[in-house]
């Protein structure tokens, strides 16, 4: 494997707590548990977080290569549940392509989640899901 | 599935952009491609951090509920590599448990592997490795 780029990130504190990235003037985040009311992002929403920059970014590069109009937007969806040990997450992504027809969504999505790491990653799980929509669902 | 919490997260701009939670006063973070100079987080650190969060995580509240010495660390190198189809990433998360001797440290870290909702959804992934150390290894 030839790096092309790496980053060491870190928590030593769980939640509540700080995660960060080891690194000169790198992210410093403060995290908490959910199930809380403590301030500070979770496990959760940073998944849904990689999810959607990597996805959204290789769509949209994909686009401008194939000289397409630029219009990818994702949204993630991350819910939070008990599983037979522990908990699970399950991410549900929504991919926005107002200027392209059908088809052409469908086959820009298809080559989006060969290429992107992070859908490699997480999308062969059974909870995680990435779905063409017209428009994004109403949030609740 | 009952959710226990949910949480939306986008992306609309690709990279360089934004990532956003999308709830009231929700984190907001300025996203860059880590092959260029701007400046920014990626999905690298992205999800490295929410491995080492939800890993570390898990891993405390463990210790703690078995009345063991709450002591571990978490740390997650992520690398970018080409594929056969655009990118990869590679996650190597190291886990450090200062207090517990080798064989009690390896049942900690089995038992939150098993229950850590980012390592169940990585964790198959050939390119994700999770160890066992006894220092950090030295940064580079």
């Amino acid at each position: 494997m030839q790096s092309l780029y790496h980053t060491y990130v870190a928590n030593e504190t769980g939640l509540p707590g700080t995660s960060y990235v080891s690194s000169p003037e790198g992210l410093s985040l403060g995290v908490s548990s959910p199930l809380t009311d403590e301030p500070g992002t979770n496990p959760e929403q940073l998944i849904g977080l990689a999810l959607a920059t990597c996805l959204n970014a290789t769509l949209r590069i994909n686009e401008a290569n194939r000289h397409e109009p630029v219009d990818a937007a994702v949204r993630v969806r991350v819910d939070m549940a008990h599983d037979t040990e522990g908990y699970q997450f399950f991410l549900h992504a929504e991919v926005h392509l107002p200027k392209h027809d059908r088809q052409s969504a469908e086959a820009m999505l298809a080559l989006a989640e060969r290429r992107c790491p992070v859908a490699k990653l997480v999308g062969p799980s059974a909870n995680v899901t990435i779905e063409l929509v017209d428009e994004f669902t109403t949030q609740a």
